[in-house]
C-alpha cells in the first residue's frame, strides 16, 4: 500500500443516495441496547414467541433428509411447498365463498421490507405520486424512496384511512396506494369492514395496485380477524404477509400475494435484486408450520401480546397527565400517544432515553407535514412490571413539560 | 368476489419494470431440469461439496445456545463476529505487508448478487456511464440495469481487463468499473498481476470507484492466488466476496467491503432493501468457518473442479472440430468456447437442447455488441464420464455447421 492510498475516495453517488442522511432518531436509540433502559422503541417481537426447539428439529431433519437441495440454489419464485402452503391458508381462511389464492400468485421475499423493495421498483419512477396513510409506516417509506416517488398523503381518523378521500383528483397519476389495515404501524388502527369493501372495490377499477401490507394480522386478541381485502378482490389486491411476528424475524420470510401480470415482473426484479431468498430458512419455516403448528401456536403470542397491551393501557390510565391521548389497540405490537401540542416527541426522546427510557417519536412516520406530538410505544418486548416503571417515568417528564 | 375481480388489472409500471423482458435463454433452458440432460448451463456449484454435516451440527449448537438472538432481527451491517473474521481473513491473506481490513467495512449482503444491486443503488443514476468488462457477468448486467445505467464496454483480450483500454475519454463520468479479476463469469480468465497493479493504482486517483468481484478467487486449482486489488489499495478497492462456491450458495452469505463513507451509504440502502440479511445462516457460516474449516475443505474443492476441468478439456481436444477454440481455465468453474463466426450459439442450443445437452449462449453476457459464436460450458456439476458424453454431443453438431 502506498501513501495516495490513505486519501479517502470521492466518488459521485446517485442522487437517491445523497438523499440518505443519518437518522438522529437512530442515533439516539442506539442507547437503548443497554440492558438498564426500558424500550418501548422496538417493534422486536418477544424472543418467548420463538419455537425455537421446533426449528431446530425442522433444521436437523431438513439437513439430513435434504441437504443437496437446501444449500443449493433455488428457483426465485420461492420454495413451491411453501408457495402452495400460503395460497391453500389464503384460500381456506377466506371470509367469502369461492375465492382460490394460486400459488402462481405467491412470491416469497427476503422479508416483507423486500417485499417493499421490489413493488417500488417495478412500480415507481422518479416523481410520480405514492399514496400514503397518514401517518404511515416508517419503513415503506424508506423503501419507496429509493425510487424517489412523490409522496400523497391519505386522510385517516381513528380507524385508520378514510376511503372518501381518495378523491378523482388525489388519486391522479398514483403508481400504487400503501395500506396497513390491521393494526398498523405506527398506530396500532385497524380499519373497518366497511372500509375494507370500500377499498377492495375501488381497487377492481382503479389504475394503481392497492398493496394490503399485512404482518400484523394473526394478533388481533380476541382471535376474530376482519376479513382481508384480498380476499374481497384476489385479482386486484397485493396482499403482503411475513412469518415474522407469528414464527421469528431472523429468519426474513415474508411474500407477496399478487396478480400473475404483477408477479412475473416482480419475480424478475428479484432475481437481480438477491437471486433467491435461502432456501434453507424457507423450507425450516415449511417443515415447522405444515402440520398446523400455527393454530395452537399463534393463540399463545395473541394471549402475550393482549396481556402486555392491557399492562401498558392500565399504566397510562394511571400516570398520564390531562391533555395526553392514545388509542385502545384490538391486536398488534403498538400503541400511538398523541401528547398537548407544544411537545415535541423528539425532545421528549433526548430528556427520556437519559432517564433509561426509550420510545420513538411520531414525525418521522408521516410522508409530509409531520405532527411531533405524536409518538409509538411498542409493548411486546418489555414485562408488565417493568411496562409500568417506564410509563410512569416518561409521564413524569411529560407532567413537566403540560 | 364480484365479476369486476374477474377483468385481469392495467397498472401502469415504472420505466424499468417495462424494459424487462422474458429471456429466451431462461425458458430454452427450464428443460435442463429433466434428469436426462446433461447441463453445462449452470453455474452451480457441486452439491457434493456441501458440508451439510457441519452444517447441520452449526444449527443445532445455535440453535441450543443462542435461539433468542438467531431468530430476532439483527443490525443490518451483519453478525458481527462473521464481519471480524472476514476483516481479519483479508488482513492476514494479504499478499501486501501491513495492510490491514477493518470490520467497519465489512457490509454482509443476501448473497453477491445483492451486493450487485446495493452499488447500484448507490453509484448509478439513469444514463450515468458504468464500465463492464467485454464480455461481462450476466447478473451484473441484470443488477445493475434496474438503474438504467449506459454500458461502456472495456477491452479485454485472452488475459482479460486490458488497464490500457481504461482512457480518460472512455471513462469520463463513469460511476464505476466492474470487474472480475479471477477466473471471471463467464471467460475463466485470470488478470494477471502487473494488470491488477496497473487498476490498483488508477483506483487511488480514479474519481469512481473499481468494484472486484471475487466469488472464484479461492477455486485456483494449484492453490496459488494472486493478490487481490484490494490488498494493494484497501481504501479505494470495492471487494465482493461470497460463501456461496467455497460453502453452499442456498445460504445467500455474500459481502462488500468498501471504504468506510460508501460503506455507510450502502447500509442505509441495505436497510431500505431487506433490514438485514438472516441472523441464522449468517451465525451458521460463521461456526462452520470459524476454527479453519476453509482450510481443509478449498482443496477437496479445488481438486474435485481442476478434476473436471481437466475432463472437459480434454473431451474438447478429442472432440471439436478445426475453428472452434477454447481457453484453460487456472481455476474456478467455466470454460468459454468460440465458434466459427457464423455459428450462432442461440441456434445452437435449441438442437443442442434437443440432444438433452444445454450450455449458455455467449451473447446474453456482452452489455452491447455481443459476440454470437460463443458459449460458456460449467464443468462443475456433471461428473467426468457424462462431461465426454455431452462434449461429444456438441462437437457433431457444431461439425455439422463448420
Amino acid at each position: 500500500m502506498d501513501q495516495s492510498d490513505l486519501q479517502a475516495p470521492t466518488w459521485q453517488l446517485s442522487e437517491r443516495a445523497r438523499k440518505l442522511t443519518s437518522s438522529a432518531i437512530r442515533e439516539i436509540l442506539k442507547v437503548t441496547e443497554r440492558p438498564e433502559v426500558i424500550s418501548f422503541a422496538g417493534g422486536l417481537p418477544s424472543p418467548a414467541t420463538f419455537p425455537a426447539e421446533e426449528m431446530r428439529e425442522a433444521s436437523d431433519r431438513i439437513l439430513r433428509d435434504s441437504p443437496a437441495a437446501a444449500l443449493q440454489y433455488s428457483a426465485t419464485e420461492g420454495y413451491m411447498p411453501l408457495r402452495e402452503w400460503i395460497a391453500a391458508r389464503y384460500s381456506n381462511n377466506s371470509a367469502v365463498n369461492g375465492v382460490q389464492i394460486r400459488p402462481s400468485q405467491v412470491l416469497i421475499t427476503t422479508g416483507s421490507q423486500q417485499a417493499l423493495d421490489l413493488l417500488g421498483k417495478v412500480l415507481v419512477c422518479p416523481d410520480s405520486p405514492v399514496l400514503v396513510e397518514t401517518p404511515t409506516y416508517l419503513g415503506a417509506l424508506q423503501s419507496f424512496s429509493m425510487y424517489e416517488p412523490r409522496y400523497v398523503q391519505v386522510a385517516t381518523d381513528d380507524n385508520g384511512l378514510i376511503p372518501e378521500a381518495l378523491t378523482p383528483e388525489l388519486t391522479a397519476g398514483a403508481r400504487l396506494l400503501y395500506a396497513q389495515p390491521n393494526f398498523q404501524n405506527p398506530t396500532g388502527r385497524r380499519l373497518p369492514l366497511e372500509r375494507r369493501r370500500a377499498l377492495a372495490a375501488m381497487a377492481q377499477t382503479a389504475p394503481f395496485p392497492i398493496i394490503e401490507d399485512d404482518p400484523y394480522g394473526a394478533l388481533d386478541y380476541a382471535g376474530e380477524p376482519l376479513p382481508t381485502m384480498l380476499s374481497m378482490a384476489p385479482n386486484h389486491i397485493v396482499h403482503l404477509g411475513s412469518f415474522s411476528k407469528v414464527l421469528a424475524p431472523g429468519l426474513r420470510i415474508g411474500y407477496i400475494i399478487a396478480p400473475e401480470e404483477l408477479h412475473f415482473k416482480l419475480v424478475q426484479a428479484k432475481q437481480a435484486t438477491d437471486l433467491h431468498t435461502p432456501s434453507f430458512t424457507q423450507r425450516i419455516v415449511h417443515e415447522v408450520i405444515k402440520d398446523g403448528f400455527l393454530d395452537t401456536h399463534i393463540p399463545t403470542i395473541r394471549a402475550l401480546y393482549r396481556d402486555q397491551c392491557a399492562a401498558m393501557l392500565s399504566a397510562l390510565e394511571r400516570f398520564m397527565p390531562q391533555g395526553v391521548s392514545w388509542n385502545r389497540p384490538e391486536g398488534g405490537m403498538f400503541v400511538w400517544v398523541t401528547l398537548p401540542a407544544h411537545i415535541d416527541s423528539m425532545k421528549l426522546l433526548e430528556e427520556s432515553v437519559a432517564q433509561n427510557v426509550a420510545f420513538v417519536p411520531g414525525g418521522p412516520f408521516y410522508a409530509n407535514e409531520p405532527q411531533h406530538n405524536t409518538l409509538r410505544l411498542s409493548f411486546v418486548t418489555v414485562p408488565p412490571a417493568k411496562i409500568d416503571e417506564g410509563v410512569a417515568r416518561l409521564a413524569a417528564l411529560i407532567r413537566a413539560r403540560v
